[in-house]
Protein backbone atom coordinates (compact mmCIF):
# COMPACT_ATOMS: atom_id res chain seq x y z
CA UNK A 1 0.00 0.00 0.00
CA UNK A 2 1.09 3.36 -0.94
CA UNK A 3 0.37 6.79 0.96
CA UNK A 4 -0.26 10.00 -0.42
CA UNK A 5 -0.18 13.37 0.57
CA UNK A 6 -2.14 15.79 -0.92
CA UNK A 7 -1.42 19.55 -0.65
CA UNK A 8 -5.55 21.49 -1.63
CA UNK A 9 -6.97 24.64 -2.00
CA UNK A 10 -9.99 25.13 -1.70
CA UNK A 11 -12.83 28.25 -1.74
CA UNK A 12 -14.45 27.69 1.91
CA UNK A 13 -17.69 29.14 0.49
CA UNK A 14 -18.96 26.29 -1.63
CA UNK A 15 -18.51 24.11 1.39
CA UNK A 16 -20.05 23.24 5.05
CA UNK A 17 -15.93 22.52 5.73
CA UNK A 18 -13.69 20.00 5.74
CA UNK A 19 -15.06 16.83 7.54
CA UNK A 20 -18.24 15.48 5.84
CA UNK A 21 -21.27 16.51 7.30
CA UNK A 22 -25.15 15.58 6.32
CA UNK A 23 -26.31 19.22 5.72
CA UNK A 24 -24.26 20.06 2.92
CA UNK A 25 -21.23 19.18 0.46
CA UNK A 26 -17.84 18.79 2.71
CA UNK A 27 -14.36 19.25 0.74
CA UNK A 28 -13.45 15.64 2.41
CA UNK A 29 -16.35 14.03 0.83
CA UNK A 30 -15.74 16.31 -2.41
CA UNK A 31 -12.38 14.99 -2.82
CA UNK A 32 -13.17 11.13 -1.20
CA UNK A 33 -16.15 11.02 -4.62
CA UNK A 34 -12.83 12.30 -7.16
CA UNK A 35 -10.34 9.67 -6.02
CA UNK A 36 -13.17 7.13 -6.69
CA UNK A 37 -14.01 8.26 -9.90
CA UNK A 38 -10.10 7.87 -10.48
CA UNK A 39 -8.78 4.56 -9.02
CA UNK A 40 -12.01 3.11 -8.62
CA UNK A 41 -11.96 2.56 -5.02
CA UNK A 42 -12.64 4.77 -2.44
CA UNK A 43 -10.07 5.39 -0.27
CA UNK A 44 -10.38 6.74 3.16
CA UNK A 45 -9.28 10.54 3.41
CA UNK A 46 -7.32 12.00 6.53
CA UNK A 47 -6.88 15.54 7.09
CA UNK A 48 -4.68 17.78 9.31
CA UNK A 49 -7.79 19.56 10.85
CA UNK A 50 -11.28 20.36 10.65
CA UNK A 51 -12.04 23.82 9.13
CA UNK A 52 -15.61 25.97 9.44
CA UNK A 53 -17.79 26.16 7.07
CA UNK A 54 -16.61 28.77 4.76
CA UNK A 55 -12.94 28.67 5.90
CA UNK A 56 -10.56 28.82 3.06
CA UNK A 57 -7.60 26.83 2.73
CA UNK A 58 -4.46 27.49 0.65
CA UNK A 59 -2.76 24.61 2.19
CA UNK A 60 -4.43 22.02 3.61
CA UNK A 61 -2.41 19.11 3.58
CA UNK A 62 -4.66 15.19 3.44
CA UNK A 63 -3.47 11.58 3.01
CA UNK A 64 -4.67 8.60 1.59
CA UNK A 65 -3.74 5.02 0.78
CA UNK A 66 -4.11 3.24 -2.76
CA UNK A 67 -1.74 0.57 -4.39
CA UNK A 68 -2.37 2.25 -7.66
CA UNK A 69 1.31 2.65 -9.41
CA UNK A 70 0.33 6.40 -10.95
CA UNK A 71 2.64 8.56 -10.40
CA UNK A 72 2.12 11.41 -8.64
CA UNK A 73 1.82 14.12 -11.30
CA UNK A 74 -1.16 12.15 -12.74
CA UNK A 75 -2.94 11.62 -8.90
CA UNK A 76 -2.60 15.66 -9.44
CA UNK A 77 -3.38 16.31 -13.14
CA UNK A 78 -6.30 13.18 -12.72
CA UNK A 79 -8.04 15.13 -9.78
CA UNK A 80 -7.86 18.60 -10.51
CA UNK A 81 -9.21 17.41 -13.83
CA UNK A 82 -12.28 15.88 -12.05
CA UNK A 83 -12.71 18.38 -8.75
CA UNK A 84 -15.07 21.30 -9.14
CA UNK A 85 -13.24 24.97 -9.47
CA UNK A 86 -13.72 25.37 -5.78
CA UNK A 87 -11.09 22.28 -5.06
CA UNK A 88 -7.67 22.15 -6.68
CA UNK A 89 -4.58 19.84 -5.44
CA UNK A 90 -1.73 22.19 -5.31
CA UNK A 91 0.93 19.04 -4.99
CA UNK A 92 0.91 15.58 -4.43
CA UNK A 93 3.65 13.52 -2.74
CA UNK A 94 4.17 9.94 -1.34
CA UNK A 95 4.99 10.06 2.21
CA UNK A 96 5.86 7.23 4.83
CA UNK A 97 3.10 5.07 5.70
CA UNK A 98 3.56 5.87 9.17
CA UNK A 99 2.76 10.01 8.34
CA UNK A 100 -0.29 11.28 10.10
CA UNK A 101 -1.15 14.53 8.82
CA UNK A 102 -2.93 15.99 11.73
CA UNK A 103 -0.75 14.00 14.69
CA UNK A 104 2.81 14.72 13.10
CA UNK A 105 2.00 18.34 12.52
CA UNK A 106 4.13 20.86 14.43
CA UNK A 107 2.41 24.20 13.75
CA UNK A 108 -0.48 25.60 11.80
CA UNK A 109 -0.26 29.17 9.68
CA UNK A 110 -3.52 31.08 9.31
CA UNK A 111 -3.80 34.19 7.63
CA UNK A 112 -6.58 36.68 7.86
CA UNK A 113 -7.35 38.91 5.38
CA UNK A 114 -9.29 42.01 5.03
CA UNK A 115 -9.33 45.47 3.57
CA UNK A 116 -10.45 48.74 4.83
CA UNK A 117 -11.90 51.94 3.67
CA UNK A 118 -15.55 52.80 2.57
CA UNK A 119 -15.77 51.43 -1.20
CA UNK A 120 -16.45 47.63 -1.08
CA UNK A 121 -14.31 46.09 -3.94
CA UNK A 122 -15.55 43.80 -6.24
CA UNK A 123 -12.61 41.39 -6.71
CA UNK A 124 -12.41 40.52 -3.15
CA UNK A 125 -15.88 39.48 -2.44
CA UNK A 126 -15.73 36.56 -0.65
CA UNK A 127 -11.83 36.62 -0.42
CA UNK A 128 -11.31 38.92 2.69
CA UNK A 129 -13.31 40.65 4.67
CA UNK A 130 -14.10 44.62 4.30
CA UNK A 131 -13.96 46.56 6.95
CA UNK A 132 -16.11 49.62 6.73
CA UNK A 133 -13.67 52.20 8.11
CA UNK A 134 -9.98 52.71 8.60
CA UNK A 135 -7.84 50.68 11.01
CA UNK A 136 -4.28 51.44 12.69
CA UNK A 137 -2.26 48.24 11.75
CA UNK A 138 0.55 50.32 14.05
CA UNK A 139 -1.71 49.39 16.89
CA UNK A 140 -3.14 46.16 15.87
CA UNK A 141 0.85 44.78 15.62
CA UNK A 142 1.56 45.84 18.87
CA UNK A 143 -1.37 43.97 20.22
CA UNK A 144 -0.61 41.51 18.47
CA UNK A 145 2.73 41.05 19.90
CA UNK A 146 1.22 40.91 23.37
CA UNK A 147 -0.40 37.26 22.16
CA UNK A 148 2.79 35.80 21.42
CA UNK A 149 4.31 32.51 23.76
CA UNK A 150 2.44 30.09 25.79
CA UNK A 151 -0.82 31.56 27.41
CA UNK A 152 -4.09 29.82 28.34
CA UNK A 153 -6.48 31.47 25.51
CA UNK A 154 -9.61 30.30 27.15
CA UNK A 155 -10.77 34.41 26.52
CA UNK A 156 -10.02 33.64 22.76
CA UNK A 157 -12.36 30.57 22.10
CA UNK A 158 -15.84 30.27 20.85
CA UNK A 159 -18.48 29.87 23.86
CA UNK A 160 -19.81 26.41 24.29
CA UNK A 161 -16.62 24.79 23.09
CA UNK A 162 -15.75 21.79 25.48
CA UNK A 163 -12.01 21.40 25.21
CA UNK A 164 -10.01 20.99 28.86
CA UNK A 165 -6.24 22.26 28.27
CA UNK A 166 -7.01 26.14 26.54
CA UNK A 167 -2.94 26.63 26.38
CA UNK A 168 -1.67 27.04 23.41
CA UNK A 169 2.06 28.92 21.73
CA UNK A 170 1.67 31.43 18.97
CA UNK A 171 4.83 31.32 17.24
CA UNK A 172 4.39 34.57 15.98
CA UNK A 173 1.56 36.84 14.38
CA UNK A 174 2.59 39.34 12.07
CA UNK A 175 0.35 42.74 10.81
CA UNK A 176 1.00 43.68 7.68
CA UNK A 177 -0.64 45.79 5.10
CA UNK A 178 -0.56 47.03 1.10
CA UNK A 179 -2.70 49.73 0.46
CA UNK A 180 -5.81 48.70 1.61
CA UNK A 181 -5.41 44.99 1.74
CA UNK A 182 -4.46 43.89 5.57
CA UNK A 183 -2.69 40.04 6.42
CA UNK A 184 -2.83 39.13 9.95
CA UNK A 185 -0.59 35.99 9.44
CA UNK A 186 -0.50 33.83 13.24
CA UNK A 187 1.41 30.79 13.41
CA UNK A 188 1.13 28.35 16.59
CA UNK A 189 1.30 24.86 17.74
CA UNK A 190 -2.23 24.69 18.34
CA UNK A 191 -5.89 26.76 17.60
CA UNK A 192 -9.03 26.58 19.91
CA UNK A 193 -12.20 27.00 18.24
CA UNK A 194 -12.86 30.58 16.35
CA UNK A 195 -9.14 31.24 17.90
CA UNK A 196 -7.49 33.37 14.84
CA UNK A 197 -10.75 34.98 14.45
CA UNK A 198 -11.36 35.82 17.73
CA UNK A 199 -7.63 37.38 17.91
CA UNK A 200 -8.67 39.49 14.48
CA UNK A 201 -11.85 40.84 16.04
CA UNK A 202 -9.70 41.66 19.64
CA UNK A 203 -7.00 43.59 17.39
CA UNK A 204 -9.81 45.41 15.68
CA UNK A 205 -10.78 46.81 18.91
CA UNK A 206 -7.89 48.20 19.65
CA UNK A 207 -7.64 49.85 16.58
CA UNK A 208 -10.79 51.30 17.31
CA UNK A 209 -9.91 52.28 20.65
CA UNK A 210 -12.60 50.06 22.73
CA UNK A 211 -9.19 48.06 23.80
CA UNK A 212 -5.95 49.41 24.57
CA UNK A 213 -3.30 47.52 23.51
CA UNK A 214 -1.96 47.75 27.14
CA UNK A 215 -5.00 45.74 27.83
CA UNK A 216 -4.37 42.71 26.57
CA UNK A 217 -2.75 40.85 29.55
CA UNK A 218 -5.68 41.36 31.11
CA UNK A 219 -7.87 39.91 28.60
CA UNK A 220 -6.21 37.06 28.74
CA UNK A 221 -5.65 36.41 32.27
CA UNK A 222 -9.58 37.15 32.27
CA UNK A 223 -10.43 33.39 30.93
CA UNK A 224 -13.51 34.94 29.79
CA UNK A 225 -14.62 34.98 25.97
CA UNK A 226 -16.51 38.25 26.96
CA UNK A 227 -13.10 40.24 27.83
CA UNK A 228 -11.76 39.65 24.05
CA UNK A 229 -13.44 41.10 20.77
CA UNK A 230 -15.96 39.88 18.21
CA UNK A 231 -15.43 36.83 15.90
CA UNK A 232 -14.57 38.16 13.08
CA UNK A 233 -16.35 36.74 9.70
CA UNK A 234 -15.49 33.24 8.53
CA UNK A 235 -14.89 34.58 4.71
CA UNK A 236 -11.64 35.91 5.60
CA UNK A 237 -9.76 33.34 6.99
CA UNK A 238 -7.57 30.70 5.14
CA UNK A 239 -5.45 27.84 6.20
CA UNK A 240 -2.37 29.02 5.12
CA UNK A 241 0.33 26.31 5.98
CA UNK A 242 1.27 23.24 8.06
CA UNK A 243 4.46 22.87 9.27
CA UNK A 244 5.86 18.98 9.82
CA UNK A 245 9.07 17.70 11.19
CA UNK A 246 11.60 17.56 8.58
CA UNK A 247 13.67 14.72 9.55
CA UNK A 248 17.36 15.35 10.44
CA UNK A 249 16.28 19.13 10.38
CA UNK A 250 15.57 21.18 13.23
CA UNK A 251 12.05 21.21 13.94
CA UNK A 252 9.68 23.59 12.91
CA UNK A 253 9.07 26.35 13.31
CA UNK B 1 -25.97 72.29 -13.10
CA UNK B 2 -23.31 70.15 -11.89
CA UNK B 3 -20.95 67.50 -13.19
CA UNK B 4 -19.55 64.81 -11.44
CA UNK B 5 -16.93 62.12 -12.45
CA UNK B 6 -17.63 58.74 -10.87
CA UNK B 7 -14.34 56.01 -10.51
CA UNK B 8 -15.89 52.31 -11.04
CA UNK B 9 -14.45 48.87 -10.42
CA UNK B 10 -17.05 46.56 -11.68
CA UNK B 11 -16.66 42.45 -12.05
CA UNK B 12 -16.93 41.80 -15.64
CA UNK B 13 -18.60 38.49 -15.50
CA UNK B 14 -21.95 39.75 -13.73
CA UNK B 15 -22.45 41.98 -16.46
CA UNK B 16 -23.08 42.52 -20.55
CA UNK B 17 -20.41 45.19 -20.69
CA UNK B 18 -20.49 48.96 -20.32
CA UNK B 19 -23.06 49.82 -22.53
CA UNK B 20 -26.31 49.58 -21.85
CA UNK B 21 -27.92 46.70 -24.45
CA UNK B 22 -31.18 44.68 -24.87
CA UNK B 23 -29.77 41.01 -23.93
CA UNK B 24 -28.34 42.08 -20.05
CA UNK B 25 -27.75 43.77 -17.55
CA UNK B 26 -24.97 46.98 -18.69
CA UNK B 27 -22.90 48.56 -15.21
CA UNK B 28 -24.49 51.59 -17.25
CA UNK B 29 -27.82 51.00 -16.80
CA UNK B 30 -27.33 49.29 -13.33
CA UNK B 31 -25.43 52.52 -12.55
CA UNK B 32 -28.77 55.01 -13.75
CA UNK B 33 -30.79 52.80 -11.88
CA UNK B 34 -28.56 53.40 -8.87
CA UNK B 35 -28.44 56.60 -9.24
CA UNK B 36 -32.75 57.57 -10.13
CA UNK B 37 -32.83 55.40 -6.75
CA UNK B 38 -30.95 58.22 -5.02
CA UNK B 39 -31.24 61.54 -6.40
CA UNK B 40 -35.24 60.99 -8.05
CA UNK B 41 -34.59 61.99 -11.28
CA UNK B 42 -32.23 59.60 -13.66
CA UNK B 43 -29.12 61.19 -15.35
CA UNK B 44 -27.67 60.56 -18.46
CA UNK B 45 -24.25 58.70 -17.32
CA UNK B 46 -21.38 58.95 -20.07
CA UNK B 47 -18.53 56.62 -19.68
CA UNK B 48 -14.73 56.60 -21.16
CA UNK B 49 -15.16 53.51 -23.18
CA UNK B 50 -17.03 51.05 -24.27
CA UNK B 51 -16.27 47.38 -22.36
CA UNK B 52 -16.87 43.81 -23.95
CA UNK B 53 -18.74 41.41 -22.15
CA UNK B 54 -16.77 39.93 -19.11
CA UNK B 55 -13.97 42.46 -19.18
CA UNK B 56 -13.39 44.34 -15.38
CA UNK B 57 -12.50 47.21 -14.80
CA UNK B 58 -10.52 48.71 -11.60
CA UNK B 59 -10.53 52.39 -13.05
CA UNK B 60 -13.94 53.41 -15.02
CA UNK B 61 -14.58 56.65 -15.37
CA UNK B 62 -17.87 58.00 -15.86
CA UNK B 63 -19.92 61.27 -15.35
CA UNK B 64 -23.30 62.06 -14.81
CA UNK B 65 -25.09 66.34 -14.36
CA UNK B 66 -27.38 66.96 -11.21
CA UNK B 67 -28.21 69.67 -9.67
CA UNK B 68 -27.63 67.92 -5.89
CA UNK B 69 -26.51 69.87 -3.40
CA UNK B 70 -24.65 66.56 -1.50
CA UNK B 71 -21.06 66.06 -1.10
CA UNK B 72 -19.02 63.80 -3.51
CA UNK B 73 -18.28 61.81 -0.10
CA UNK B 74 -22.08 60.90 -0.01
CA UNK B 75 -22.94 60.32 -3.12
CA UNK B 76 -20.64 57.62 -3.29
CA UNK B 77 -21.60 56.11 0.32
CA UNK B 78 -25.31 56.41 -1.60
CA UNK B 79 -24.76 54.70 -4.49
CA UNK B 80 -22.13 52.10 -2.52
CA UNK B 81 -25.32 51.22 -0.42
CA UNK B 82 -27.48 50.32 -3.25
CA UNK B 83 -25.16 49.07 -5.95
CA UNK B 84 -24.94 45.15 -5.63
CA UNK B 85 -21.59 43.70 -4.97
CA UNK B 86 -20.15 43.62 -8.41
CA UNK B 87 -19.84 47.22 -9.07
CA UNK B 88 -18.48 49.64 -6.75
CA UNK B 89 -17.80 53.41 -6.55
CA UNK B 90 -14.38 53.80 -5.84
CA UNK B 91 -14.07 57.41 -6.20
CA UNK B 92 -16.52 60.62 -6.71
CA UNK B 93 -14.96 64.23 -7.86
CA UNK B 94 -16.85 66.87 -9.53
CA UNK B 95 -15.76 68.20 -12.71
CA UNK B 96 -15.60 70.91 -14.71
CA UNK B 97 -18.90 71.44 -17.15
CA UNK B 98 -17.04 70.71 -19.92
CA UNK B 99 -14.81 67.26 -18.73
CA UNK B 100 -15.86 64.55 -21.50
CA UNK B 101 -14.29 61.26 -19.78
CA UNK B 102 -14.12 59.54 -23.81
CA UNK B 103 -13.09 63.05 -25.73
CA UNK B 104 -10.34 63.92 -22.60
CA UNK B 105 -8.50 60.99 -22.13
CA UNK B 106 -5.34 60.91 -23.30
CA UNK B 107 -4.45 57.34 -23.08
CA UNK B 108 -6.16 54.37 -21.10
CA UNK B 109 -3.79 51.06 -19.56
CA UNK B 110 -5.12 47.72 -19.63
CA UNK B 111 -3.92 45.02 -17.57
CA UNK B 112 -4.22 41.24 -18.48
CA UNK B 113 -3.79 38.96 -15.84
CA UNK B 114 -3.36 35.01 -16.21
CA UNK B 115 -1.32 32.53 -14.10
CA UNK B 116 0.62 29.29 -15.30
CA UNK B 117 1.06 25.70 -14.04
CA UNK B 118 -0.93 22.89 -14.09
CA UNK B 119 -3.06 23.24 -10.85
CA UNK B 120 -6.20 25.50 -11.06
CA UNK B 121 -6.11 28.23 -8.46
CA UNK B 122 -9.78 28.05 -6.96
CA UNK B 123 -8.99 32.58 -5.37
CA UNK B 124 -8.20 33.17 -8.84
CA UNK B 125 -11.59 31.89 -10.47
CA UNK B 126 -13.11 34.85 -12.88
CA UNK B 127 -10.37 37.42 -11.77
CA UNK B 128 -7.02 36.04 -13.95
CA UNK B 129 -6.96 33.29 -16.60
CA UNK B 130 -5.50 29.87 -16.24
CA UNK B 131 -2.89 28.99 -18.60
CA UNK B 132 -1.99 25.55 -18.22
CA UNK B 133 1.85 24.78 -18.89
CA UNK B 134 4.50 27.35 -18.29
CA UNK B 135 5.45 30.81 -19.81
CA UNK B 136 8.38 32.14 -20.36
CA UNK B 137 7.64 35.61 -19.47
CA UNK B 138 11.56 37.65 -20.69
CA UNK B 139 10.90 36.31 -24.29
CA UNK B 140 7.14 37.70 -23.77
CA UNK B 141 8.63 40.89 -22.62
CA UNK B 142 11.29 40.95 -25.39
CA UNK B 143 8.31 40.63 -27.53
CA UNK B 144 6.52 43.28 -26.06
CA UNK B 145 8.68 45.58 -26.61
CA UNK B 146 8.70 45.31 -30.41
CA UNK B 147 5.15 46.33 -30.12
CA UNK B 148 5.63 49.63 -28.17
CA UNK B 149 5.52 52.98 -30.49
CA UNK B 150 3.35 54.20 -33.30
CA UNK B 151 2.08 51.15 -35.56
CA UNK B 152 -1.04 49.79 -37.50
CA UNK B 153 -1.65 47.56 -35.37
CA UNK B 154 -4.66 45.74 -38.14
CA UNK B 155 -3.33 42.41 -37.31
CA UNK B 156 -4.25 42.52 -33.63
CA UNK B 157 -7.96 43.71 -34.68
CA UNK B 158 -11.00 41.43 -34.13
CA UNK B 159 -12.13 40.37 -37.69
CA UNK B 160 -15.45 42.08 -38.80
CA UNK B 161 -14.53 45.92 -37.11
CA UNK B 162 -15.00 48.11 -39.24
CA UNK B 163 -12.53 50.81 -38.24
CA UNK B 164 -10.69 52.85 -41.03
CA UNK B 165 -8.31 54.28 -39.54
CA UNK B 166 -6.17 51.50 -37.70
CA UNK B 167 -3.18 53.14 -36.36
CA UNK B 168 -2.55 53.56 -32.35
CA UNK B 169 0.41 54.41 -30.37
CA UNK B 170 1.57 51.86 -27.70
CA UNK B 171 3.08 53.36 -24.83
CA UNK B 172 4.46 51.22 -22.64
CA UNK B 173 3.77 47.49 -22.91
CA UNK B 174 5.38 45.59 -19.45
CA UNK B 175 5.32 41.53 -18.39
CA UNK B 176 5.70 40.42 -14.94
CA UNK B 177 5.74 37.66 -12.83
CA UNK B 178 4.75 37.12 -9.22
CA UNK B 179 4.96 33.25 -8.35
CA UNK B 180 2.68 31.56 -10.74
CA UNK B 181 0.69 35.28 -11.43
CA UNK B 182 1.51 37.35 -14.37
CA UNK B 183 0.22 40.38 -15.54
CA UNK B 184 0.55 42.24 -18.84
CA UNK B 185 -0.02 46.36 -18.59
CA UNK B 186 -0.47 48.08 -21.58
CA UNK B 187 -0.66 51.42 -22.01
CA UNK B 188 -1.84 53.37 -25.27
CA UNK B 189 -3.46 56.60 -26.99
CA UNK B 190 -6.59 54.02 -27.89
CA UNK B 191 -7.42 50.29 -28.58
CA UNK B 192 -9.17 48.30 -31.69
CA UNK B 193 -11.89 46.26 -30.98
CA UNK B 194 -9.84 43.19 -29.02
CA UNK B 195 -6.58 44.45 -29.61
CA UNK B 196 -5.37 44.09 -25.77
CA UNK B 197 -6.61 40.13 -25.83
CA UNK B 198 -4.73 39.84 -29.16
CA UNK B 199 -1.49 41.25 -27.68
CA UNK B 200 -1.97 39.03 -24.61
CA UNK B 201 -2.65 35.78 -26.90
CA UNK B 202 0.36 36.52 -29.61
CA UNK B 203 2.93 36.96 -26.06
CA UNK B 204 2.22 33.59 -25.92
CA UNK B 205 2.37 32.41 -28.96
CA UNK B 206 6.08 33.58 -28.62
CA UNK B 207 6.38 31.92 -25.17
CA UNK B 208 5.18 28.57 -27.01
CA UNK B 209 7.62 28.91 -29.92
CA UNK B 210 4.87 28.87 -32.80
CA UNK B 211 6.61 33.02 -32.99
CA UNK B 212 9.44 34.03 -32.48
CA UNK B 213 10.56 37.63 -30.96
CA UNK B 214 11.98 38.61 -34.43
CA UNK B 215 8.51 37.92 -35.68
CA UNK B 216 6.58 40.75 -34.59
CA UNK B 217 7.54 43.26 -36.50
CA UNK B 218 6.51 40.83 -39.79
CA UNK B 219 2.69 40.11 -37.57
CA UNK B 220 2.76 44.21 -37.32
CA UNK B 221 3.39 44.61 -41.11
CA UNK B 222 0.63 41.62 -42.29
CA UNK B 223 -2.32 43.78 -41.66
CA UNK B 224 -4.08 40.61 -41.74
CA UNK B 225 -5.33 39.09 -38.35
CA UNK B 226 -4.39 35.72 -38.93
CA UNK B 227 -0.95 36.63 -38.80
CA UNK B 228 -0.88 37.23 -34.85
CA UNK B 229 -1.71 34.63 -31.71
CA UNK B 230 -5.47 33.63 -30.61
CA UNK B 231 -7.61 35.87 -28.49
CA UNK B 232 -7.75 35.87 -24.69
CA UNK B 233 -10.18 35.47 -23.08
CA UNK B 234 -12.24 37.98 -21.32
CA UNK B 235 -11.74 37.35 -18.05
CA UNK B 236 -8.36 38.18 -17.55
CA UNK B 237 -8.94 41.88 -19.24
CA UNK B 238 -8.80 44.97 -16.45
CA UNK B 239 -9.53 48.32 -17.85
CA UNK B 240 -6.51 49.63 -15.22
CA UNK B 241 -6.63 53.68 -15.84
CA UNK B 242 -7.49 56.47 -17.70
CA UNK B 243 -5.32 59.20 -18.03
CA UNK B 244 -6.58 62.54 -18.19
CA UNK B 245 -4.66 66.15 -19.22
CA UNK B 246 -4.14 67.40 -15.73
CA UNK B 247 -4.41 71.59 -16.56
CA UNK B 248 -1.04 73.21 -15.74
CA UNK B 249 0.82 70.04 -15.64
CA UNK B 250 2.63 68.04 -18.42
CA UNK B 251 0.31 65.64 -20.87
CA UNK B 252 0.12 62.37 -19.63
CA UNK B 253 1.36 59.77 -20.07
Amino acid sequence: MRKFLLILKYHGADFVGWQVQKNGLSVQQCLQDALETMLGHRPDVTGCSRTDSGVHAEGYCAVFCSDTDKECKRISLGLNAILPDSVSVWDCVEVDPEFHPRYDAKAKEYVYRLYDGMSPDPFLRGLAWHYKGFLDTDKMQKAADRLVGRHDFRSFMAQGSKIVDTTREIYWCRVTRRDRLIEIHVCGDGFLYNMVRIIVGTLIFVSRGRLAVEDMPRVLSALDRSAAGQTAPAEGLYLHKVYYKTPGKEEMP
